[in-house]
């Protein structure tokens, strides 16, 4: 085989790999970079690294930004524009920030405009409690250009512990909350504490958001998963924990911990106090640290399913579970904030061994600091303006316009999934996202197998090649073998909503012609 | 043992360690941590990151932390300010931002002050260059607050390249750039991608930036030590490279690439390029990748000793080392712009395989992306204000005076480090640090003995509870046996450099009249 061959053969298998992650285009030299003549090749990287599959992010983002280029550079697509539902990412969709939250970013950027001598002219753009909010921001931090302390602005986490009290009724501890860039870099820096070794075992939900699986995967750990019930609105029993953790101990995996994701993503589930008594009983029984992943926390869209945290429940249920260790994370890229490109979030750390804080500690130094303008949004997350606070009426209706939107969205999307020839979906009782199944002709299946993709992942391309909406496959996410899903946001922009809604279910109808059995 | 001797043995083998880190107070519950009762305890978390050290914020920076909360609560101290030299933290030491660079952080912030209608009243506080900046990276951007692409904001890996270019005279490629959370960041993904087991090496020098150690540890990769010349300027020979790569083989290590810090951190040296043209020609040899920390290359104080980049005197090379393996990174902490807690930079691939390229994009992917204003920053340092613009003069006044004020006190602290008893300080060609050797009285290395502490880490930690001055032991980067250094910032502010400059030469005095055989 010439090294041409050897590339073409490479790049093919990659291509067409069940999640294959694709930038484009590489730019590569005149010479053909193959395995013989490079010290660092595909086969020598970090075979970890290899394995990690991250599909939120793989071959249909990779695809709708070729298609974003096209029609930036005038290309005529059957669509006008690339609508991104394959991530949370309010902001991409035009939903409008909080302006106090920004008005306090845009502020410590600029102190000149925190001067007495510029008071009046300040007034014009910012409201008194912005003002002093990023006075005494200054006052605790110094400067958003310096270093912090590892963990955190100790005023912040300060605030964060108030925070925490407030919402669940019982003590937070400053000193074992970790600020973080964003909910992700928590789980990542959290489940590397715990992972010891190869034979370690972490149990996560089938359907999981893949930050797990490709988390695990470069940690050269083993995802034991556990499977939700989508026929009982993906419910989860402590029966099939009981069933997944039996069947990892069989294979001899040390199971350590248990990814709760609540409410779910990509599933939009939200659990019962009952329910989360029962996963923490469990995880008791069988020394299971728990693992909280609660940033939609806020999105909560019905009346009859409110958000509980696990460290509230936990408290609740008195000291036979003192010394409990359980990780609560949380971000500000989502709920009705959506600052995602900020990458802030914190985690608590409850009943953990002081000497593993340390340890916490110790890593989270290496990369020196959370980026500030985070730490500053997790602020103003936890300590939003208050009823008589100058900007308090315009955060409310800002905050309100938001919620309310979005759980009309949630509605209106489950609706237009379930009126789809072959496709059943779930409400969602909270986050961002719905997953509907979707059961799609034998015609289509063997055209998928064809092109050698999984029928999912095939059909969410034709839509996306079709429509310009991107999704992304339930066999991104794992699903009950056999059957497909997908999952979408419900944050295109209202005033585009119906259109969005339009155009699924024509592409869905022509799709369903074409390949009707 | 009981549960409380076990906790406080390991406890009192923690803080005498050499360089133990720790952060204090975790306040622990009633109930004390053990091994016994808790599923993760400090035996059973991953070992790689139990070895990792990191002294620049180790148990002096910690203490540091203690003594400035003391001070903060009225605590009578021997000094009135803690100051911070174990860390390149300009701002926290009252540098002040580039102007031009908070303005248009500001406005990207809250776009409102961009409309139309706002002109006036936004005139007041921001000039026409940094309005139109803003503006242009919102058309961009879309907003701060929205995930980027996870390799960067093409827009800005575009104007990086053409920074790179300008800077070296050869083309640069946006596709091969990837936007981090800071060079660390950068440093951490790229490694993470070569370690493919746990028998790699990479070569780094001695006295190294701990974060090659810590990451090298936590990775479980083998570093393999080359040393710099103190007697030579901290000069690097490629006899001394070949020395560490032979012992590497011995040892049947398969050393893969090498890291260079030019200019040098904690060492301050310069290269010459006739120096980088054997390193690169030793690499290629070698079969070993060139990894390129040059986040100080602005920082550059000898005229004789100008920065080139390792990317330029590749390109100069010639045909015969087309398709060599070079990363490049870069910050914006450092330079004049010291906007640390921002966290942003980039680093260069160049002659990487593609199939790479992929692997370093998804593991980016799994991150989401750089934090958005970590990357405008980055934009705004590789375009700053040109001649004519109306931001042009302030920004060149306020960059210069940063500049050769850091030059001055550079100057002034060696000088000071020169006329210590027992210590000597080469000069600083580039970077924000002095490395001086310390030779220590007998009577204080068994002081320090008796202490539990290398004798620098003894005499640093005796400045620190003097002088509130906290610097950093050498032995936290590495150096000849049984010689002793510290690394200092000459970062603290002018008005207060004579008075730090005094305080240091009053401690050592007093230090070596205790401790004189």
């Amino acid at each position: 085989m010439t090294s041409l061959q050897y590339s073409k053969t490479i790049f093919r298998q990659l291509t067409t790999s069940r999640h294959s992650i694709l930038i484009k285009p590489f730019s590569t030299s005149s010479r053909i970079m193959t395995r013989s003549d490079k010290i660092l090749h595909l086969n020598n990287t970090n075979p970890q690294i290899r394995k990690a599959e991250y599909a939120v992010r793989g071959e249909l983002a990779i695809r709708s930004e070729v298609l974003k280029n096209e029609l930036a550079n005038g290309a005529k697509l059957p669509f006008n524009r690339v609508v991104g539902c394959n991530i949370g990412n309010p902001q991409a969709l035009d939903q409008k920030p909080i302006t106090f939250f920004r008005q306090v970013a845009s502020l410590v950027e600029y102190p000149e405009m925190l001067k007495d001598e510029n008071a009046e002219a300040a007034a014009r753009f910012f409201p008194k409690d912005a003002i002093e909010r990023a006075k005494l921001l200054l006052k605790h931090i110094g400067s958003v250009g310096a270093y912090s302390h590892s963990q955190g602005i100790p005023y912040i986490r300060e605030n964060v512990a108030k925070f925490i009290s407030e919402r669940d009724g019982y003590p937070a501890d400053a000193s074992k909350i970790f600020l973080t860039q964003g909910a992700s870099a928590g789980v990542q820096l959290t489940l590397e504490m715990i992972i010891e070794h190869n034979n370690v075992g972490v149990m996560i939900p089938i359907p999981q958001y893949p930050l797990y699986t490709a988390t695990l995967a470069v940690l050269d750990a083993n995802p034991v998963p556990y499977y939700l019930d989508e026929s009982k609105g993906w419910g989860l029993t402590t029966e099939e924990l009981q069933r997944a953790l039996d069947e990892s101990i069989k294979k001899g995996i040390e199971t350590r911990a248990l990814v709760i994701i609540n409410p779910g993503n990509p599933t939009g589930q939200c659990l019962t106090e009952q329910n989360m008594r029962e996963i923490i009983e469990f995880c008791r029984k069988n020394k299971i640290i728990l693992l909280a992943d609660e940033v939609y926390q806020t999105n909560i869209y019905q009346k009859d399913r409110p958000f509980h945290s696990f460290k509230k429940i936990l408290k609740s249920m008195g000291p036979d579970y003192e010394g409990f260790e359980l990780i609560s994370y949380h971000s500000i890229s989502k709920g009705m904030i959506g600052e995602c490109g900020r990458r802030g979030g914190y985690f608590e750390c409850e009943g953990m061994d002081a000497f593993v804080l340390e340890q916490i500690y110790k890593i989270s130094s290496i990369s020196l600091c959370p980026n500030v303008q985070g730490q500053i949004m997790v602020d103003l997350m936890v300590n939003p303006p208050k009823k008589g606070d100058p900007s308090y009426e315009q955060y409310k209706k800002e905050y309100d316009d938001i919620y309310f939107s979005l759980k009309k969205r949630a509605q209106i999307l489950e609706n237009t999934f379930n009126s789809l020839e072959g496709c059943t979906c779930n409400p969602a009782d909270g986050a961002m996202y719905l997953f509907p199944q979707i059961r799609l002709p034998k015609k289509a299946i063997e055209a998928a197998k064809a092109a050698g993709k999984e029928p999912d992942q095939f059909y969410c391309l034709a839509m996306l090649e079709s429509t310009g909406v991107c999704m992304v496959a339930g066999s991104g996410f794992g699903q009950v073998e056999g059957t497909g899903h997908f999952r979408s946001t419900f944050l295109p922009p209202p005033e585009l909503f119906d259109e969005f809604c339009g155009s699924i279910k024509n592409f869905h109808a022509s799709f369903m012609n074409k390949y009707r059995d």
